[in-house]
């Protein structure tokens, strides 16, 4: 190898083969089109902002994760390493020139350096969604909705969306006598999922004791049926608890719109970070709930206080696309077939070049993927390549079918042949075979 | 505005609003489509790299341009400042698990440190698509194929496609006596269009004399008709230089496929790096030709010497997409419509939220794109919202439209009503109105 440089990436770095990157992109699509059937908009924000702005002021505690540099202009600037913050500092630069609420969805990568655990990466691709502006019911309805449609979007088979309130959980843990370690509360039942029960209610009894922690259990605990969740969680919070009130409603129009199924009250639900002071939802695979939620998020409060003296409440959740496209995978779920054309052309004589991708500019003007074999070869090695690359079917011209102003058709899965075709018999055919 | 910090992002970087994002979105997704046609398979590569892969070994004479710092684990890394290299770096790591001959799209954003000039930005997004693993003029071809089906498909105006070929160049100028320095001879070609006739006989005079220059601006100049400028280009280059011959085939496959009108031959295209060794392409809109090139490329003897010993000629270009945006929202081309849905369902009543969620799902069942007015306000508040969004149609159910099972629809374009619609009533009329 001599003096040649090694073409290594970086630990918790990786290149997206055709396969998998065609699945990525399928995934956005399907997305991409819920998001657009929903009216939310896409926006982008830089991949590097100062470091005081992504950090906040006195960001100095460095965060390991952060990738953080000092630019050519003496900058101290930072890769984003979550959508969330640029969307803030974006509604805040933005707010004048945006109808509220404003709904958008972003799709961007971002980086965390933290330890390359199994499936944990580097560098990876988040989908974030949220109406901002906006402290209604619908807001949060529509939210749940999305993660419904985009789940069946995405043909992942079957999964349940799991949500709770914040305002309920709380008010419940005050009845039980809880206050001023709500939040680490939260933080240990979120966890149960990970931890197991025993462990749950041992570090709960540390925190408030062991009777209470047996309350917090019992609270926290799914009932059968999503009805009988809601009379125990009314019970416990008080039924006029703000979060009651909003649970009742959103009960009710899921079952209105007709989708109740794919949702369950869960007051286990509470997601562990403080940010969030209403609706709190997690996604889960019910064919792989092992790789925990898929689609997470919930209501807050204020997004953009950091930035901007104008309070911003609003509702969204974020879709880790590649666990997800890592979960799909493993199920054999994720889309395939975009990385290779339907139609090889062969290439028999290279004074036909010309002529073969006439032909095959005809079959892509009829919406038919088809690429040129580059230069004449056996038509063994060509169909090997055809087969390499997943390409179900060849077309055959060399000089005699030229003359004749036909074409053979080959399909390479079941060996069948059609001699003789015209273009247009050509192109129909394979369009029948494609069925 | 107290203790906040200030939303602004660093200089040479932008948010992108949704109009904006929305139009790269559909310029996106017409490449996607050409590419798929053509059998193009997408690629992703990480963002950050090591510094001695980006930069080659010894790359201490840190380019000004490139983002480099050290990681936390003490890795020198860069960010990717084209897509090129890292192609080439991903092609020497995967050249087993790949079939050749290999084609690839990649669509990603770069990074530049560069100076902020009018339009000249610090991150922009690109896109390449490459052959590799052949030398065969049917490749060259279909890159040329693929530029026209691109620039058709985002449907750009006219344009026109400009090509010559290096070893014709270097052949032509060999016999005008012009051989030590024959690289910077053509690099002040390249620049013709932007320095002028004037200044670039001069620079050209200076570096191989002033009878020399006028031989090589004579045969730069393009001639009135494709054929003339071959005749030419095969006298200067002499019949049997390997650039003519390949000419002359790429000239009469563009012909045989019908595609001849799209494309001129222009010896004055020279693509000033030495990278390239045959085909060179550039592509200039016609109604807007000042802003340069939007897609440039050309055919390379070895795409990856740096990292593999192993040989991997191939061609292809790139489409600098965000100038290319910029270019149609000055011609008033740039996709638009991808921001706002069609139909904004009104809120009349809070307790029918469920009732309008209901609705919003049933149109976009049947394709619709719809959103529902977050909260009860005046019609007038919520009218005036669709208006800033661009939200073309309204649909408006009080409670005695509930009790009826029907809606209204307000086209707030005509301001045209249509009232006591059913559900499959209202869907046609606003299929009607959309169409």
């Amino acid at each position: 190898m001599g003096s040649v440089i090694e073409p290594k990436v970086l630990k918790g770095f990786r290149d997206a083969l055709p396969a998998e990157e065609s699945a990525r992109r399928a995934i956005l699509r399907r997305l991409e089109e819920v998001f657009r059937l929903h009216g939310f908009a896409p926006i982008d924000t830089p991949a590097l902002e100062y470091a005081d702005v992504l950090l906040g002021k006195g960001g100095g505690e460095t965060d390991k994760q952060v990738y953080r540099f000092t630019d050519h202009g003496g900058r101290d600037v930072a890769l984003r390493f979550d959508l969330t913050v640029p969307f803030a500092r974006f509604m805040a630069a933005h707010i004048g020139e945006l109808a509220l609420p404003f709904r958008r969805w972003h799709a961007a990568k971002v980086w965390r350096g933290e330890n390359t655990q199994r499936g944990r990466y580097r560098e990876f691709m988040q989908v974030d969604f949220d109406v901002v502006g906006t402290e209604a019911e619908s807001a949060d309805l529509e939210t749940l909705v999305v993660i419904r449609d985009s789940f069946r979007a995405l043909e992942v088979g079957a999964f349940q969306v799991q949500y709770s309130h914040r305002g309920a959980l709380n008010a419940a843990l005050a009845r039980m006598g809880v206050t001023g370690n709500a939040a680490e509360v939260l933080r240990i039942i979120d966890k149960e999922r990970k931890i197991g029960e025993e462990k749950t209610r041992e570090l709960l009894a540390e925190v408030v004791g062991g009777p209470a922690a047996r309350d917090v259990m019992a609270f926290a605990r799914r009932e059968p049926s999503s009805a009988e969740t809601m009379r125990k969680v009314a019970d416990a919070a008080g039924p006029s608890a703000p979060g009651v009130q909003r649970l009742r409603e959103i009960e009710r129009a899921l079952a209105e719109i007709g989708i109740a199924e794919s949702f369950v009250l869960d007051p286990s639900i509470t997601r562990g970070l403080d940010y969030y002071t209403g609706l709190v939802v997690e996604t889960y695979l019910e064919q792989l709930p092992s790789i925990g939620s898929v689609c997470s998020g919930g209501r807050y409060d204020d997004l953009a206080s950091l930035y901007s003296p104008q309070r911003l409440p609003g509702v969204g959740a974020s879709i880790g696309v590649d666990r997800l496209l890592a979960a799909m995978e493993d199920l054999h779920l994720a889309p395939t077939g975009g990385a290779a054309p339907a139609v090889l052309v062969l290439n028999l004589a290279d004074s036909l070049v010309g002529r073969y991708h006439a032909i095959a500019e005809a079959l892509r003007g009829a919406g038919i993927p088809a690429e040129v074999y580059p230069e004449k070869r056996r038509l063994a090695a060509q169909f090997a390549y055809a087969e390499k690359r997943g390409i179900p079917l060849g077309v055959i011209c060399g000089e005699e079918e030229q003359a004749r102003g036909t074409v053979n058709l080959k399909d390479l899965r079941s060996r069948q042949s059609w001699d003789g075709l015209t273009l247009p018999e050509a192109t129909a055919r394979i369009s029948a075979q494609l069925r």
